[in-house]
């Protein structure tokens, strides 16, 4: 009850789709965590005690989500960070992993796509924040609490001025003018690890990739959509608000390749 | 571990000063704790329960520090909220009462004024969390990591379109055109309840109080400025970086009206 995990969300956490005993992309996560640890000033934990941990809890399982969370522990009241030399130094980070089953997704939503909504709640900016998948989560709370339609799979949130930025659980890429192209996460949003990966993977396909501020506009005229996040894998998107979409070669041919890394069925 | 509030900042707190047995400004306090639990649709605590628990705890305690944290309790992975009748509601609201000794203030603070600095971490603007005191606090957190000058009590945070909005962990007052003038909170920032008390305080003395947005050089022009939270009362501010205040007759004033709900000496 101490820890600066709950009191303020000082903290990080990574969430890893586990095929056959593994955490996948454990290099992607760790670097995400590692940059995140750099950004908030906070130790991170060593990467081979972080590797044996999670293999312990992963053994033997043949389908499950990861998450794993890191706090900078528990201190006395106020926000400064107690640090080495000045004062009590508190007791270090915390480190939470817990395994959780994997409840798979409906068949449907690879096959068809899924229908999401524009959520009213936003992303408020701010660089210093902006990326990092830490702990302070209400504006996705709040946004995920706008809709109890089992139809409507996620919510797009909008930042400040406006711009799509991602859904509330996901990132989002769009297919048109003969690219690939995903709002930037230096402002708002979060730097996901499988918007990484197909980044990657559409660059080794010779698919122009491009971060670039997108509208509500731009996004509704896009040729394809799709969602994305560690655990989906990637899912295409048929329905926004009123506006349909189809599940296009681009998104197919990246599903395909995201597929093995994510608990995509 | 599985609590909503240390996975998302998923909650509220209330920081009360403790003096001869009591919780001071308790109703100010709930009705802020009630506006916020109507804000993230969470179930808000039973007044007669809590009065009870806090009295209790502060039983006997000449001056000390409550901190009351709410979170929406323990529940499984996802930003969803469980609800009755969709799927596992999980186990209720989390309720943390911590008693904390009281570290009495440095007496020139109140005598000379404090030092303060503008912090370079900006509060991103959102109407939706705006006010609250939720446990989403990376800002103040990063805010407050950036200076270790004892010399310095304060830091000043700007919003994104750098108007002045707050301390890290206090309100900002500033007299100035015949009148005392704070910034709005319904974008960036806490609603204090010490902001609130020292509204009504002047209000009553008959001293015009208004809220407006703040430009950091009319905030250098300001004739008083002061800084003000639960726990410290009004501390007059000296200096902002380079630019000195006088504590003056309205300042004096209106700590004299505040002292007593406050850990003031």
């Amino acid at each position: 009850v101490d820890d600066r995990g709950l009191h303020y969300g000082d903290g990080l956490f990574e969430t890893f789709a586990v095929r056959d005993g593994a955490p996948m992309l454990w290099d992607h996560h760790l670097a995400r965590l590692s940059a995140g640890c750099a950004r908030l000033r906070l130790a991170p934990p060593a990467p081979r005690l972080l590797a044996e941990e999670a293999g312990r809890l992963c053994a033997g399982q043949e389908r499950g989500v990861l998450k794993l969370l890191l706090t900078r522990g528990p201190q006395g009241r106020g926000y400064r960070i107690a640090r080495e030399g000045h004062g009590p130094a508190g007791r270090g980070p915390t480190r939470v992993l817990t395994l959780f089953p994997a409840d798979p997704y409906p068949a449907d939503h690879y096959r068809d796509g899924v229908a999401v909504r524009v959520c009213a709640t936003r992303l408020g900016l701010n660089p210093a924040l902006a990326g990092l998948k830490h702990l302070n989560r209400l504006e996705q709370v709040l946004a995920r609490d706008e809709w109890d339609d089992a139809g409507i799979a996620e919510g797009l949130m909008l930042d400040a001025r406006g711009d799509v930025v991602e859904g509330t659980m996901s990132n989002l890429f769009a297919v048109g003018e003969g690219r690939l192209y995903t709002p930037p996460v230096a402002e708002a949003g979060v730097a996901g690890v499988m918007r990484r990966l197909v980044m990657e993977r559409a660059a080794a396909l010779g698919v122009p990739v491009a971060e670039e501020r997108l509208s509500v506009d731009r996004l509704m005229g896009a040729q394809e959509v799709f969602l994305c996040n560690s655990l989906i894998g990637i899912w295409p998107v048929r329905r926004i608000e009123q506006a349909a979409f189809e599940a296009g070669p681009l998104t197919r041919r990246l599903m395909a390749q995201v597929a093995p890394y994510s608990l995509m069925p």
